[in-house]
């Protein structure tokens, strides 16, 4: 489709950045069945709640726009998470699969980064003011759900390093 | 190929990184070839230069080790390109298009950013320290190139944003 202006290459974010949203609905419950931390269980659960309502953010903005919220495949996301199974796939020991789970989760984590902040900044520049905050509300969530896993990562990964030394013990 | 430690993952994050970084080394040119705005092929032909010390810096990391760079193709890198690709390949407008350059690119760096965390983190953890400084100064360019895209963002995205304006006036 051909797209000759800042607002067309804008609502093409917000369809992408839709879709990555469903692919993300779909591909979190299960990361959340093969992670073995009850506290990595909770902070994914409790991402896949926020996920459905960044979902729904982008069909407000749809809305207020007059239309309905549209998807278009997003490719960025579809390999970043075919990428995450081949990955998981290939551990069995629970607490290295668990550290790799984290990894996977934040790819995912920033590439909705990348993309909520450039439909931020085209909805700003495009003076779509309402439409901006509620992009830069999912935007601070993504960056509060990536530190909350960086902080997990240090307490799964060390229980990861742990199991390494017992093995060479 | 089975990963039963912490030790393993981080060599396959770094075989991961490695690849994503040879993909973008191919795909740069491309971008700076469709770029309209001076400033911006500018600052992707400086991430060029860069991108290929990365990937020589992971070569250091795997000679510290006592072995060769291997490279292990990377889906997440595959797909945030192919995206990108098809993006800039719809838009015939030279602001716009500047303007998908950078929206492309900055998801290029978020993958990469996320990316470098995890395998800093893994070495830090696994008391490789001077890998774990080499990967953190790459990080810290990702940052770098990512702010910088940003600021070029808001030159070219006003430029795109005009030039609706004078369509519809």
């Amino acid at each position: 489709m051909e797209i000759s202006s800042l607002q067309e290459l804008y609502v093409e974010q917000l369809k992408d950045l839709y879709d990555a949203e469903h692919q993300i609905i779909k591909a979190l419950p299960k990361m959340i069945d093969k992670a073995e931390s009850e506290d990595l269980k909770d902070a994914l659960n409790e991402h896949l709640e926020v996920t459905k309502q960044h979902a729904n953010r982008i069909e407000r903005v749809f809305s207020d726009m007059g239309g309905k919220a549209k998807a278009e495949k997003c490719k960025g996301m579809q390999g970043v998470i075919a990428e995450g199974d081949d990955l998981i796939g290939d551990i069995d020991d629970p607490n290295v699969r668990d550290a790799a789970i984290i990894a996977s989760a934040q790819r995912v984590e920033h590439y909705e980064m990348a993309g909520y902040g450039t439909a931020r900044t085209y909805a700003t520049q495009l003076g779509e003011d309402e439409a901006a905050d509620l992009l830069q509300q999912t935007l601070d969530e993504e960056k509060e759900a990536d530190k909350k896993l960086t902080e997990l990562a240090s307490e799964v990964n060390q229980e990861a390093a742990e199991g390494v030394e017992q093995e060479e013990a």
